[in-house]
């Protein structure tokens, strides 16, 4: 076996080595000369996972879609300059959805910055509002003779000390607080140079995990209050699988006055949930409204795709609003009461059993409302012609189940909505800033982490934005992708400044006549093309027959027809 | 004619109204909701030029090269969100090579910031490392009674004046600075409505124009030291054509103690000049290198290419460093006496006629020199096989006068800089962050804005980067696009590193087996490939007899070979 090497310079093993510490074994590397150092360390080390990406942007949302899948930080290094601005997106995206990245961006020593060296920008802090920590470590020459005096020594020892309090810290937080760290790392020339010792040995500060627990005097005063609400909204919002155990949905569950709304991406299922929110509300009058509205609202998970969830609670506000996460609550309704910081699991194991279950037609009722709706979803969606929204009815029919899908934003993810989705496939998107900009590449990232059979659901326009996300060696041969192009953001169709013009068509819309074909060929991914309903029927089923290499269906729906379906199929409830 | 129509939101009306008093006249909108006020404004507006990008990044590089060519402001408008970082690499580039870019970034009202609403960041002072002015709007909700009284009367006067200054700010900034600012834009719903008459009339601050001026006692010193000195170098950075008069090069082309240096972006001619730095200095001794250290180095333009001039300066440093900008000077050399915010011909016109010509053999004896290394150029060129540097030594060979030449980092630009080119080329680089990362977009923003006939030359890792620079509605059907494809990140062959193992092909070069023809079929682009010198010649020359629509040429160079060709060059003059 060939022996292992290390980079020569010592802030480079300390890097590896306290990444390696801390459990962190996938890096996503995109070439460069200056973080030559930190290439050469992780590549070399025999457990760490490395993959080669060159289009930053893609590069931190592939590691985005890894860390989703595994619950640990990933780590990303590029080199410097305008390298690193390219990951930005996907850093806002895992601070939002607290997923740890570990970005290390190599650097030129400090004093060759704004002097106009190449490649060098003002790296320091540069992520400032969306990251949970940014370190910006020391830099030492080495020194040219092999006398070190004192005094250079010294220096040395401080800095390693510096460096190393910084990293532990900053990985530290990546871990403890789940989202995104920065740690800017600058390097003196030679960069390449490989040493069969390392020189130092850096010290590992554990990870510390706090477990919060609610003081008793809260405690009491919440079960009180549960124990006489007879409305009870638990709403859910992106969330792991398996995060929440089924023992509390079932018993859940079994209390009349509780109401469960699910989302696609919460991932948890139950007969009794209300699981398309959208068409169970939507319809509603304001009579209807009031006999909804909740008097306890608990919230768990992240982001909320609602839109319409949102509006309601926030016009119909519940009297109390608990959130329960371990990290962080927003005030979605304007009503938050209390911030919760435990684990649902753990919550509901000290909450649950002291509870009672009040007994109420609440819930009763509106699953009623959740199946009527439900019957004339299928009555309608027969009705429809070939459109997205038909498209959407066929595919989530046709994926096998225990499949992992990826949405895209933001039509995908909202058509989805629709839909009671078999219960084994696991949900994810982007939701953190919903935006269209990294979803095939999270995909990959995510089939790859996972080894889990992945279809990423796609439009058209976050498709071809992403393109670069096929730039990839390491997607799996069962990885596919399902793009419904309806030649344009077909969402913009549906809000509210839709009109039949050149410049909505070309500023709003985007028209286009792009379809995946020639991306396919490039990236050496098997194309099928289908424009109705039996075409789709067939590529779909095919899809799923081989696994031997990434496949694409791209499914054409006439741009038109899109909105009015939609519209309609809202008004069809009423 | 249709009447004209504008946003119903007095904040849109205020900027559009603002930018067109400006000077304004080029706005990049990339597609969203948010933003649709902005997009109702300048779409509607009869003198706006806008164009439609789908991503942001490429959005963005395509209003910096507009910019690049007009010298005036370009506005990028996006919707709220991560949108707006994806922006972030042009803005750093625009930020090191002083070109305006005005960003507007719509925004949800700051009370919907961190509560979960979706496509929303911190956009306040999010490019705070690399803008010279945020502007962070305030937004009054249209108040739902028509019964507004004095209080919400008030607080609307107020923040239009707000924003009516901060507006002001920003746009006098990117002007009289040559930078990017960002004008954060919060809207509150509904966003889609429009109104014939402008419900404001926003005041225009007008634009300050400061001309500095040297003080006479400075002007008297450096007089008197120029006239003292026998070695003076002139080194010319990113220059834009036609902005030091001619006059002036031929004055002091007639100093034989003055030796100007020029690099490809230099874009400035003499047959005195040395314009291929590192074929002069690369072979040089150190006691040849002691011949060449200058008493006082002058300086203009941007950022310079050569590294190995940073080295000899930095080495051999003058006794005087004098920089001439009206903005910046960097202390690239750490030897910066002065830095004189003056035009180069202002500074010229007030100078030069008071200095003399000294009498030496300094400028002669170099330009024997230079005369020498031409003609063994030209000697190595013609025993060498195809490769990378052939493939240049062909192409600028048959590249017809007057063309724009937009060249991509790294290699293409260093591999430029060994070429006396063409003087009626105008020669263009994003020289700012030197990233590869919007080189496709910036080139065809350039073509659009200029008119002129432009080529792009690229490396294929560049090229591919910025492949969604294609998806353009507007590249002129004279924009030519050189692909050398050596597989790879061909200049960490060059660089120290290099060793011909797995990990290094995978992590540094990033070898590849892509090519350019399935992107060009997707875009619309003629597609030609050459793999040899007769094919080159052919391809090249065809290029260029025919503009009937966008063309591209992909040179497939040997990726082994190029190395060492390359390193023989140098070691060639020794």
């Amino acid at each position: 076996m060939k022996k292992r090497l290390y980079s020569k310079i010592p802030l480079s093993q300390t890097l590896v080595a306290l990444c390696e510490a801390k459990g962190i074994h996938h890096i996503v590397i995109s070439p460069g000369s200056r973080n030559a150092p930190l290439t050469i360390g992780f590549s070399e080390h025999p457990d760490m996972q490395c993959y080669s990406i060159v289009d930053e942007r893609c590069a931190a949302f592939f590691a985005l879609g890894i860390a989703q899948q595994l619950h640990q930080p990933v780590a990303i290094v590029c080199t410097s300059g305008s390298a690193l601005l390219n990951y930005y997106p996907a850093i806002s995206e895992a601070f939002y959805s607290d997923i740890p990245i570990v970005v290390l961006s190599a650097d030129r020593p400090i004093e060759r910055i704004d002097i106009g060296d190449g490649q060098t920008i003002r790296q320091k802090n540069v992520f400032e509002n969306h990251i949970l920590y940014s370190a910006n470590l020391y830099s030492e020459m080495v020194p040219q003779s092999t006398i070190e005096d004192d005094k250079v020594r010294q220096k040395q020892h401080e800095s390693q000390k510096h460096n190393e309090r910084e990293i532990n810290l900053a990985l530290n937080t990546a871990i403890e607080q789940k989202g995104p760290v920065h740690i800017n790392v600058p390097f003196y020339e030679p960069l390449y140079d490989k040493v069969e010792v390392p020189t130092v040995v850096p010290k590992n500060i554990p990870v510390e995990y706090i477990e919060h627990r609610i003081s008793d005097k809260l405690y009491d005063s919440m079960i009180a209050e549960w124990n006489q609400a007879t409305r009870k909204i638990i709403l859910i919002g992106v969330n792991f699988p398996e995060t929440i155990d089924q023992k509390w949905v079932d018993e859940l569950a079994l209390d009349p006055s509780v109401l469960v709304l699910t989302e696609t991406t919460s991932n948890i299922h139950h007969s009794t949930h209300i699981n398309c929110i959208d068409q169970l509300i939507s319809p509603l009058s304001d009579t209807a409204f009031d006999k909804l509205q909740p008097d306890i609202l608990l919230t768990l998970g992240g982001m909320v795709v609602s839109k319409r969830i949102k509006s309601f609670l926030r016009k119909y506000r519940p009297v109390t609003h608990w959130h329960i996460d371990e990290k962080k609550a927003y005030d979605t309704y304007f009503c938050l009461t209390e911030h919760i910081k435990m684990k649902p699991n753990s919550f509901f194991s000290e909450f649950l059993p002291n509870t009672k279950k009040i007994n109420t037609n609440y819930k009763t009722n509106w699953i009623e409302v959740r199946d009527q709706r439900r019957v004339m979803h299928t009555q309608y969606v027969e009705t429809i012609g070939f459109t997205d929204l038909k498209a959407f009815e066929i595919i989530f029919g046709l994926i096998p189940d225990h499949q992992s899908i990826q949405l895209s934003n933001s039509s995908t993810v909202r058509y989805a909505q629709l839909f009671s989705l078999n219960a084994t496939f696991r949900v994810f998107c982007n939701r953190g800033t919903s935006g269209i900009d990294g979803s095939t590449s999270t995909a990959i990232g995510a089939a790859v982490a996972s080894g889990l059979p992945t279809t990423l659901i796609t439009g058209d326009l976050s498709f071809f934005y992403d393109s670069n996300g096929l730039w990839n060696d390491h997607i799996p041969s069962n990885f596919k992708i399902i793009v419904i192009n309806n030649r344009g953001g077909g969402i913009f169709r549906i809000l509210p400044g839709k009109e039949e013009s050149e410049k909505f068509s070309t500023y709003f819309e985007t028209k286009h006549a792009l379809t995946a074909i020639q991306l396919c060929e490039m990236y050496g991914i098997k194309y099928t093309a289908a424009e109705n309903e039996e075409q789709v029927k067939m590529a779909i089923t095919a899809l799923y027959s081989d696994s031997n290499s990434p496949q694409l269906v791209e499914i054409f729906t006439p741009r038109k027809d899109n909105d009015s379906v939609l519209i309609d199929y809202f008004k069809h409830f009423v």
